[in-house]
């Protein structure tokens, strides 16, 4: 409990200094994994922070230090961004973009290199941030640390709410200040924090019209075209009535981050390194259709619609005119 | 050939009187039913006027008199407007607009009561239209007459085409003035003239995002939102950039209007009344894909795409900020 309390004071310390941006910001509840109204907000598919889960409590250890003297020498997934921002792209969209030039580039490199980058990071260099799937190629100590994750706690979640498949563990291993921008996933994710402070801003799946992502053809498909550092009202008119909600996350805490749910989620400045795993699990099976839908269910709609107009076309390029031709003047 | 030159000094004399709208118009080709010209454009569903097809010359003395006394005592469709403009819905589609009010009335009433409706018509009392397809309930003689229509040769055109089943003869009587604003259909259309002088402007289906229709679920689905008299340019921008074909017909003359041709259709004031016969063709099986699609075939998928939002979403009144969210920032 004092442990506890040590982490929440830091938690309030966190939440004072975290940047402000244009739109408002409720706070996410923060509940004991086994209170009840955890477990409603987790059926309706509403953001909670589960604290005493333990599922990631045997990792608490896995400093950037820690994971470096243990994971092995396997090579791991490391991005490169000329700033803070890390925003995705699909490598196997970019054909269909011709003039479309990665904001970020990745390479393969052990876990000490990479951590060697890191500390010996100076100003004006490319930002880094390992992401890779955990698999079967690291130390035995992390195999063991990995085995005792609370996977009954979890297992019993995603029974009990009727998901899919565990698709994978994502280890993500942050700099300082590093920022993926707004985007949503089509996955349900429980993100664990294991090291170091992560802020995430939310946004439920009605602001879609807010948030204007790119065509799903594009390799920045669900990522919003939206910088909140630097927000456009002209080009994106809808973004005024943003409104959002925040969750500041230390180690042990655990987010339910529901599926179609946007996202930014920052690496918290000044208070170092982050280690982050997630768990993503594929939505159950469709719901029984009940009217109106759900802001959810129209957004895969739209992304049903957008890539069948995209195949029929067979032209991306074709894709912008005849959608203004179906909706300005007619919809509008 | 002293009868066909007296019509074509008539249509010259006709070009002439017609009404300028803010848009160029081109003529289109008019050709002997057997000049391979002729077969080329239908051939290639692009518009074109036919002499000599004979397909309604055994109809020809089928004046609103003639048709008075010979077509018998059964009941007509009859359209009445409180201007001389016509605009199309459709019955089966009031239900999806709470707040549609139909532009225009019909009635059933025998052909007699019809004409003398149109005989005693003073200014200022509503325009009549009837819009009847013809059935076996007609008089002997109009039986005769009807089964004398070239069939053989519209017959051999239908195979050529490999287009589908004949669906109906469509028998339009109008008033001096009476016009059906632009619209598309979506099947083949022979237009045979029978009795006075109608304008068509055509406008070929790649003008779709110029002539801003109706939502599909809307009972004015085909029909353009714009009114060539009145041009609302903040409304509709791209109608600025509409380009059209004209097309003058006489008695005798029959129009080759191909489906998801987008027209208007005027009986031209000052020259009385007006008869018409249309034939409407299924048109043939789905082309064979080849890229890029063709503009009508852009017009039939959009046209699903609408139909399949509307019925997803259960509610017409959710269709327009869907596809608003859908297009505008992120295809705009
Ligand atoms: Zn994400
Ligand atoms: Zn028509």
């Amino acid at each position: 409990m004092a442990s506890a309390s040590v982490v929440d004071s830091q938690l309030n310390e966190v939440a004072t200094k975290v940047k402000q941006y244009h739109f408002p910001v409720e706070s996410i509840p923060r509940l004991s994994y086994d209170d009840p109204e955890a477990e409603r907000l987790i059926r309706n598919e509403e953001p909670v922070i589960l604290t005493g889960t333990n599922l990631v409590a045997s990792a608490l250890q896995w400093s950037p230090e820690y994971l470096s003297n243990n994971i092995g020498h396997g090579t791991y997934t490391v991005y490169s961004s000329k700033n803070h921002k890390f925003l995705y792209y699909d490598d196997k969209k970019i054909c269909k973009v011709p003039t479309f030039t990665p904001p970020t580039t990745h390479q393969d490199m052990t876990f000490q290199d990479f951590l060697n980058k890191v500390t010996e990071w100076k100003e004006g260099e490319p930002y880094n941030y390992l992401q890779q799937s955990l698999n079967d190629s690291v130390g035995p100590q992390i195999v063991q640390d990995f085995a005792a994750f609370n996977w009954k706690w979890i297992s019993d979640e995603r029974a009990k709410n009727n998901w899919g498949a565990l698709t994978s563990n994502l280890l993500l291993v942050g700099m300082d200040g590093v920022v993926t921008p707004v985007h949503y996933d089509e996955q349900q994710n429980f993100f664990a924090q294991v090291h170091g402070f992560k802020r995430f801003l939310l946004f439920d799946p009605s602001m879609f019209g807010c948030l204007y992502p790119y065509p799903v053809f594009h390799p920045h498909d669900r990522q919003s075209q939206v910088d909140f550092d630097n927000p456009d009202f002209d080009r994106f008119p809808r973004l005024r009535e943003l409104k959002g909600r925040q969750a500041i996350l230390g180690p042990g805490d655990v987010l339910y981050l529901p599926v179609y749910w946007w996202h930014q989620v920052e690496s918290v400045p000044g208070y170092g390194m982050t280690v982050s795993v997630n768990f993503w699990y594929k939505s159950g099976p469709t719901e029984k259709i009940v009217y109106p839908l759900k802001p959810h269910q129209k957004v895969a709609m739209m992304r049903n619609i957008e890539k069948m107009i995209t195949e029929a076309l067979n032209n991306p390029e074709e894709v912008p005119p005849l959608l203004q031709d179906m909706v300005l003047g007619r919809y509008t």
